[in-house]
């Protein structure tokens, strides 16, 4: 059975029973599981993570949008976290038998459902983005809600779907189809900032390092030592072990040692197991001869 | 949901066509899924992996045996591997929500029922044993079948359940309760069959080594490479990525690198992960942070 995920994230982090009412109306959504939900008050942002088939999900999409327009006013919204939009981007991610292809399909048919039901302009990002310039979701987010009527009068910023003027309390929104997204910390031996910021440079795409890493380096003040802090957007082209092993590598040109490494949030079971292939030296290794992936195609 | 695997060894690996009348008894048990099937006609066995919760493979025993009694004749069975039964040998093993004692209870339960139902001997064996003498399956198979009769007769082997005296066509049969075995190889750059049965040796419990590691050297003569062939019975607690360190710096030693791995069969996800935790030096890692074990939770 094909399993699709999904991550909204709305615009509301402090008023808890306004998330946790969005967050019933999907899990009474009949095929749809709350996989987790994550609240940030100094964000003002929650991230929802559902899963479901294409068909649950529509029906999981409607009442999103529904619950979270009745209940959220840009106009009034205040956090650090950047925002455009009351649901603020709502990707789809393949995460069983399912293609990529699938999900972008899914998130042009919800794009356009959401701009007819609430008169809401939609964008569509990642891979389902229909020119380069909206791949990136910074680009799309630049000037938030606040500079939002002003953008879109530019033809460029034309959305993909809806009205070509922002929706008054509720900005715009950005759907789209990506690979899922894994947080992942590598904490060194030392407190050197500049070693952490270096490594982080040397590893991150926009400075020549992989394609599919975001990285910085930040200190962690209260335990006196520095990581580098990374987004992997497509592990499976860019592996966890590569990377880790690149941070190892290059820590040891300044005399640095890895303390641990830690994964924040959930992780595709995929992503482990080409570690454990890769140190392991596993040849013809299947993904079918792990038992629970047996059992989960056999119910 | 509890899910407890289940893998009988039935003395049957030439007629396919009761190895699959058998199969579908169980495939047809309500709540029991078939996960794999593998026969092997030198041996003339065949190894069938079930899941399920408790109620369930109880059911699933039953139509086993009974299947299996009506089929299977050892007087005029043979193969290379040793048996004593008809269904000679039959673990619970705990995989999910689900602990070994309750895997030991099921066990006897079973034994109990089939020794009544079916006139069979039944012997418990690893962690369902009743006495140390009887933890290991080859102590109680020693003499197979043939010699049965004749072993029967001493007090210290009358069974756990059942008659006192072999089932004219089945035998006796050995029930128990375990952890996953993991049927685990590592391939050597070489052809020196000495060095595989030196590290081998080292490594194996029985002459010094882990405490839950069955191994031996064998040549794999088409390839002109050796293999240290391995059972993992207790991947928690002897863990496979301390195994293939060891290998790897053992065949240092003798100047011989490791050429590659291989998993034979199903293996457990946490086996894999906790590999991945080991080289990624992963800090405060949970299991439920996994993707897929998050989604069968929410099932």
């Amino acid at each position: 059975m094909p399993v699709i995920e999904c991550v909204p994230n709305i615009s509301e982090g402090r008023r808890l029973d306004v998330v946790a009412r969005i967050a019933d109306a999907l899990r009474t959504t009949a095929g749809v599981q709350v996989l987790d939900v994550q609240s940030d008050a100094t964000h003002n942002r929650s991230v929802l993570t559902l899963a479901g088939d294409r068909g649950a999900l529509k029906d999981a999409i409607v009442r999103l949008y529904d619950e979270s327009l009745r209940a959220i006013d840009l106009r009034t919204h205040h956090g650090e976290h950047p925002r455009l939009g009351a649901v603020d981007v709502c990707p789809f991610i393949p995460i069983e038998s399912v293609s990529m292809e699938a999900c972008v399909e899914l998130a042009r048919e919800s794009g356009a459902e959401v701009a007819r039901r609430f008169g809401l302009p939609v964008y569509l990002y990642e891979e389902a983005a229909t020119v380069p310039a909206r791949r990136n979701l910074e680009d799309i987010r630049r000037g938030e809600f606040e500079g939002l009527a002003a953008k879109m009068q530019r033809p460029e910023w034309a959305p993909d779907f809806g009205p070509a003027a922002p929706h008054p309390s509720a900005g715009a929104t950005v759907m789209g189809a990506r690979m899922p997204l894994i947080a992942y910390n590598i904490n060194l031996a030392t407190d050197r900032l500049d070693v952490a910021k270096k490594i982080a440079a040397a590893i991150r795409m926009s400075s020549g390092g992989f394609r599919f890493v975001k990285a910085m380096g930040i200190p962690l003040e209260d335990r006196g030592i520095v990581q580098v802090s990374m987004n992997l957007t497509n592990f499976e082209k860019t592996p966890i072990f590569r990377v880790f092993e690149t941070v190892k590598r290059e820590a040891a040109r300044y005399g640095v040692t890895v303390l641990e490494s830690e994964i924040v949030g959930l992780v595709p079971a995929a992503a482990l197991t080409q570690a454990a292939e890769y140190y392991l030296q596993l040849e013809g290794f299947k993904h079918d001869q792990v038992l629970e992936t047996r059992l989960r195609a056999a119910e």
